[in-house]
């Protein structure tokens, strides 16, 4: 592409820098913003650097936090004992907005994928075994995706676990709530059958 | 969404607030953000602060250019009694592309559209006249998109222009390039029929 300003140039890299973003769609986004006033445009960038000078972590979980601890660990109400791990603040969003979970949560920042280059140094694989070494828990819960890597770190997480006398078990994985079971997919299928489950009124 | 962050809610919605972001993806982009180095993300946001403060545009056909005149309208070798409509810079750039065309182009920056409030005197249909009237423009063409808005546009246009005595006329409509015929829409392979052109080997 023959950009007609190095200005508009710079944009479009820096926004199909992102993940999903092309050159087109960049060159769209920023002829929007063209036609946005300054203003708009001056807080859309301040945004970020805003993000990235003042971002703060959960010295416990290392979820994104405005105070040292998060508001689920700062709680007193929550279960300090039980533990979920995560892949990033994402999932714990999700499930903190089922309200089904009274537990803290442990972000590992990214899931072991070695395709990637990804190994188990790279995510916050000790700062939890510490946790669970020095702390009182009691129970460990692995909330990660059902892919390659998903598995590959649960398989890991619990190698590295299962010495250690905690409970350790992984969210259920079945038919979702609505699916017809004709057209669910023969693993998941599978994989419901055979961790079939009490039937409870 | 329950944000564990200000910042992070900030980013997230100034994000999504561009068309075809999401907050989900907006998030999940942010996230990304994140786990880049401080100074890619101040470079991030700086560019967008850069682009609108600094941006200029060609005093001439209204497309973005580092100089009084774009590289086009100060290049003595283009045909300045051609005039090309375009929407806006991307088309400009597209057809640039093909090298095929040598003469200026004039940006409207839209295309009216009643549905969305955007009337003639939203775009840049007076700045057009004024260059017809005052300069010695020869031909007039339309490089419109072939939607509701876009031929609502050329027959404004072309009202407003066709006592003016130049020429006008309108990029040609029909089978694309390596299209198969059974599989083109009926209104293309229409008007593909009756805007049928001279052979030429």
């Amino acid at each position: 592409m023959n950009f007609p300003s190095n200005l508009v140039k710079n944009a479009v890299e820096q926004l199909s820098s992102l993940p999903g973003i092309g050159r087109k769609s960049a060159l769209r986004l920023v002829l929007h913003m063209l036609k946005k006033d300054k203003l708009a445009v001056e807080k859309f960038g301040d945004s970020f650097i805003q993000l990235i000078n003042r971002i703060n972590y959960c010295t416990r979980c290392y979820s994104i936090s405005e105070t040292e601890l998060c508001e689920v660990c700062g709680n007193p109400k929550r279960d300090k004992q039980t533990i979920c791990v995560v892949e990033d603040i994402r999932v714990m969003m999700a499930i903190e907005n089922t309200m089904q979970y009274k537990g803290v949560y442990h972000i590992l920042g990214g899931l072991i994928s070695p395709m990637d280059g990804i190994g188990p140094t790279d995510i916050r694989v000790e700062e939890l075994i510490n946790k669970i070494e020095n702390e009182n828990v009691r129970e460990v819960i692995f909330a990660l995706s059902t892919t390659m890597e998903g598995d590959t770190t649960n398989y890991y997480l619990f190698r590295r676990l299962k010495d250690s006398g905690i409970k350790i078990s992984s969210i259920a994985r079945g038919i979702a709530i609505g699916d017809e079971l004709e057209y669910t997919d023969e693993i998941t299928l599978g994989t419901a059958i055979s961790s079939r489950m009490p039937y409870s009124e």
